[in-house]
């Protein structure tokens, strides 16, 4: 089924109450630190002061000699007889740091005791002696030859391998055309140089894992995760332990945004658990998140977009530095893929330098890679747009990526909606309605994300009286059990009450990955209608009997099963009843494997500020969203995601960043000095949601989760830029920074 | 597959350890009482201090007053506006109490207070106003017509219904031949009273539940329980709920038997949850559980047995009156199914009396109705060898039930092992051993259980390792989850520990009956065969493109695809991680309905016993038990079976009994005093496992919960009659009773 234009659904495109929603608003949803078992011991991690040193030796015995501790694990146990972390080193260095810490805030080691208390005084009693080494924080210092090195193993990959020790990771190439004839066609060319700080995803919700590791090596593991499965592989590599012997079971979790995709803690507390035979938990605090966490990477962006008189974009140049942290991962590689993938360009040169730092290993947080690069991209558009005297929306409108435009990766996209989100936008009455008043201005931007698809695996079960059981393996984050549970309704013609979602462990049901890339509601939604329609197909073969007829003779349309001359009909619920009350029990599967990429999803920010010219502050205005959202399942869990986009954007664009000391201490770890938005800080954030929809998926669904996040970054920029004449280079756009740059002392 | 003999298998047959062992034995598994949700309120009920009265009027006012109570439930919240107990009326008055209390210990109400302590003081302070009414405890007195009657609108179902009030539920007739010419045939005939006592199944866990009535209706049930989709149906039913609306999470279970089928506290606890919007938590103390839930019937059966002097059974003839307790029942139906089937009589007459009294309302224990009923007839076929001069066992061998006999039901048996059994008694080591000493007998007697099958559902999930992971929905009471994945084990030709079985709720697998009647390892068995087969299917389906063959040209034996020409084949296990890997789910599902009748399972004692002459008291001084198992999945289970049937046996027989007082209160409400056997009373029982595979089983499973339990009662009177000379025709065969009765005092 291949939806060009939308449909007529019965459920989906409603706003039904999410069946999750009572016991979380009523405080009885289990999350990760709410897992207390009888006997369990609290586990608490030893971690780095410094950025950067060699660990001389960890000596545990006053630790251990406490009343109350049970045992202490350090990465010699991770890496023990029973451990082979061979296949994921840096993984294993990350969770608990071998020969040399990394990053202050690295986890050495962790203590098992009777409780927290004591736990934290354990802590403080194992004594570390280190050789402090050079530290480096920036990434493009990090780069030069001179840099301390952090991992003397590492080699770039990419077209220019070098046989010296650096920490440049991967040096990625995208390149199409001819750039050097592209910007020489060109009649107006804009560069500038960006730079971005390293951010958190700001989950309320800190990690927390337990885990009991049983005399007869079945290892369960509660946790705070947005890939039960994946925590399960990764546990079972560097445990080296087989997953058959593993149950992760998914706690709910107080938000994630890539930033609980990693383990930290599982492994740690499966080993403490292993050691003392007692369930084990471990829950972080705040300074922990911050410093032992993944944060998203702080960026140095060069870039440089050249367009014809008449608009049309030509050229585009990039190179981009991404801190992967304090071990490699594949920001920058990321930012190619989606930095012009809004535009239709002809002649393209990417270049991205992942490149590892003193700093924590960085992790996903929404739309990974592509807010830092749209602060660029979307900037220089704006700056053309000024040159070239054309509507900043009408320039993004003639240069939009459409169907079999170029996209990521160089594969033509298809259907996508950035042409009829910017229309949208041009529409809206927030940009017709002139923002009048001094010291004020307007930006915008278009943001895109690839989203992904993967696998996903969803049994259903018929119950006696016609509902149905959806039993699902994806941690649900932004309202999934509904978006799910809607698409099987819709599959089925029933009502919406009459479908039962439930979020099982990983024996119950078959492999899914990550609840991220925005694709569950996507890529679990197309296995949720395979479900359905194996459904449909078995109870059809069980009805033919008693309806005296073939299967073939028996349709299904509109939630009525009906023999083809019309003899006989029943509703699904009916039908159901019938046949599972006959004594059979009814339970189906749905697995699909949704392949990398997803159709794509695009985003567009319309944005008027106040800049005080006394302090420099940004006041946030009016803020209108508008998202591509393919069908939007439940428009009030879009129009969320969308708004909870423009909100991490806005605290990203304004106010957050990791602030470091010299020593490379991160000066600010909690939410006290780490400034999240609050609800004082944003207006309402206005939506428009855009139904263009993708035909990669049967109801035309699009990932909702990321786009958002992706151009209000550079809206705001440019806002504060039409406010002041100034453009702002750098984040986060802080009073203390927007007021120098436009005094000229910045 | 219909195995005769029983064929090689790889899994099957092996003893295994418990995949839910070592959280048993280390305290970790969560039963009912384990359950402790936050600001969860502890629940009371209060109960009748009488057997028989009118409710004038209960006042809970000062009990509400009490600071810390919640909330009171009574039989007006559970037939009030939302409630609907028409479909379920006798359940319902069992639960709550409405216009009459029929049992001293029925619940009339229930508190909900911050704590326990709270919530007794409460169950204190609530006034009833009772009109005391005469009652009856004697099943034969309560059949007569001027009894009291217990419910004014019941009549007695069967061929002559009547008018009048009666406490006869039922008058079952089972008629085979012409009785009146059998017994004129018969060269000696044999007869006696016979009567047993009241007696409890004696669990080790008392009842537990506890629930949680969501703001928006989502009701979750924890409960120890043999069924948690029956007691949803129930909780649905009573509380006028939708099914989908509930969710029962089954907790472990310590110990059933039968009598933890009903539901008992958790309507209430929902109840009470919906009042006060708190979970709340029930626990049944000791005496709750003698006086509120469902013990087994006392009955008095009158038989009648005659054989030409040859010593072939011509005729049979039974007047059966079972205890229901308050509430109807069926058990003396069920005594006409099972006291003859043993044996080929071509002329049987079967009477079959239930009948309400004021005691308990009455459930199943282990083969209901059949022990007392072999009491009887098994008593009988021993008086018979006595006076014709045949061994028991020989006598019993002439005439034992085979292949083409009638069964219950009037249905033809299949393949059964009746013959077998004795044959296999006789040749014992036991057997062949000469009783010596005085003051001491050996008594045998067989027993039949008919099992059922009915429904059951599972899934099959295949990991990404090739392991598989087996959800049920049934409560593992007798070591379920190993019998179930050892026959997944074999279906797939696997190792028991690639099988990884979970029990899970009922929202996350197809609906299940009740973990009852022997019916798991065989009706789940065969789920689970199915679900094996349908997953090997699926697997070559996916493997037919990889190996460019055509899934008809793949075969799949002793656990190894191949192709018909031998040019590729891989082990299931690999296969299926390779399936797998490449990143498809797989999920399966098996689903029977097995039917009723599950082919029928035979069991033996022989039984040595010494009674001391001056005090009565009857040692158990050798005990073999003999069982046909079909097909013994794990021996050791079934060994385990066979002795805690036997053990159960012995205690019945000797000294379990409701002892009640002129004002029909029970005596003997604790350990203390209802005396259990300890292992200090029972001698090692000796097993001889028979394997007659069941035709109605791919692998030819029997359910071996039950039969075990039906010869001990009339094996040890026959053992005592033989050391005494006296038969005894009352059970319990307590030391004062043996004592009275050979001293021709009783």
């Amino acid at each position: 089924m291949v939806p060009e234009s939308k449909p007529k659904y019965k459920v989906i495109g409603t706003r039904p109450i999410r069946p999750d929603g009572i016991d979380k608003v009523t405080g009885r949803a289990q999350y990760g630190a709410d897992i207390h078992l009888q006997g369990a011991l609290q586990g608490r991690m030893k971690r780095s002061p410094h950025a950067h040193a060699i660990i001389k030796k960890i000596d545990a015995s006053k630790a251990l000699a406490l009343d109350g501790v049970k045992a202490v694990v350090t990465a010699q146990d991770l890496a023990g007889q029973d451990g082979d972390v061979s296949k994921l080193p840096y993984a294993a260095q990350n969770i608990l740091a071998g020969r040399k810490v990394l990053y202050r805030g690295h986890a050495i080691a962790a203590v098992a005791a009777i409780n927290d208390h004591i736990a934290q005084e354990a802590v403080n009693l194992i004594e570390v002696a280190y050789e402090v080494l050079p530290h480096i924080l920036d990434v493009r210092e990090s780069m030069r030859p001179d840099a301390p090195v952090l991992h003397d193993a590492l080699r770039t990959r990419g077209p220019n391998p070098s046989d010296a020790p650096t920490n440049i990771v991967a040096h990625t190439v995208a390149a199409f055309g001819d750039i050097e004839k592209g910007f020489a066609e060109c009649d107006v060319v804009v560069e500038n140089d960006f730079s971005t700080k390293m951010v958190h995803q700001g989950y309320i919700e800190p990690q927390a894992s337990t885990a009991y590791w049983a005399p007869d090596g079945q290892l369960t593991i509660w946790t705070t995760t947005q890939g039960s499965f994946p925590a399960r592989e990764t546990c079972s590599q560097l445990l080296n332990h087989p997953i058959s012997k593993i149950k992760v079971i998914p706690t709910e979790i107080g938000g994630g945004f890539g930033g609980k995709i990693s383990v930290y803690l599982e492994p740690v507390a499966a080993l403490l658990s292993r050691k003392t035979r007692k369930p084990v938990s471990i829950r972080m605090d705040r300074v922990d998140v911050f410093e032992g966490t993944g944060p998203t990477p702080g960026t140095s962006i060069k870039a440089k977009l050249g367009a014809t008189k008449d608009g049309r974009f030509r050229a585009a140049y990039a190179d981009m530095a991404y801190e992967n942290g304090a071990f490699p991962g594949s920001a920058a590689m990321y930012a190619t893929m989606v930095i012009t993938a809004g535009y239709d360009i002809e002649h393209v040169k990417l270049e991205g330098f992942d490149v590892v730092v003193n700093k924590p290993r960085t992790q996903d947080y929404r739309a990974p890679s592509a807010p830092a690069a749209a602060f660029a991209m979307e900037q220089l558009v704006d700056e053309l747009s000024e040159k070239l005297g054309i509507d900043p929306l009408r320039l993004r409108l003639m240069n939009a990526s459409k169907e079999g435009t170029r996209g990521p990766m160089g594969m033509p996209f298809k259907r996508i909606g950035h042409e009829e989100c910017i229309q949208a936008a041009l529409n809206s009455p927030h940009y017709n309605t002139p923002l009048e008043g001094s010291n004020r201005g307007r930006g915008v931007a278009s943001g895109f994300w690839f989203n992904v698809g993967l696998r996903s695996s969803v049994n259903v079960s018929v119950q006696p009286d016609g509902t149905v059981n959806l039993i699902e393996g994806n941690t649900d984050i932004g309202g999934t059990r509904a978006s799910l549970a809607m698409q099987l309704a819709e599959t089925l013609g029933v009502a919406f009450e009459d479908v039962k979602p439930a979020v099982v462990d990983t024996d119950a049901v078959g492999v899914n990955d990550v609840t991220a890339g925005s694709r569950v509601t996507f890529a679990s939604g197309m296995a949720v209608h395979e479900a359905g329609k194996n459904l449909i197909k078995e109870l059809t073969a069980r009805l033919a009997p008693t309806w005296q007829a073939s299967p073939e003779d028996i349709i299904f349309e509109d939630g009525v099963f009906k023999t083809r001359d019309g003899g006989k009909s029943g509703a699904f619920k009916e039908i159901a009843a019938q046949v599972v009350g006959r004594g059979i029990a009814l339970t189906v599967s749905g697995s699909v494997n949704a392949g990398f990429l997803a159709g794509g999803g695009f985003a567009h920010a319309i944005v008027d500020v106040e800049v005080d010219p006394e302090t420099g502050k940004v006041t946030i205005l009016r803020y209108t969203a508008i998202q591509d959202a393919g069908t939007a399942v439940h428009p009030a869990y879009v129009e969320g995601q969308m708004q909870g986009g423009a909100v991490q954007g806005i605290g990203w664009a304004l106010n957050e960043e990791y602030y470091y000391d010299d020593n490379g201490r991160m000066a600010n770890s909690s939410f006290l000095d780490y400034r999240l938005p609050t609800s004082l800080d944003v207006p309402m954030i206005d939506t428009i949601i855009v139904e263009v929809p993708n035909p990669l998926h049967p109801f035309g669904v699009r990932g909702v989760g990321e786009p958002g996040i992706v151009p209000p970054l550079a809206a705001i920029a440019n806002a504060v830029c039409r406010a002041t004449g100034v453009r702002q280079t750098q984040l986060p756009m802080s009073p203390r920074r927007v007021l120098e740059t436009t005094l000229g002392i910045g």
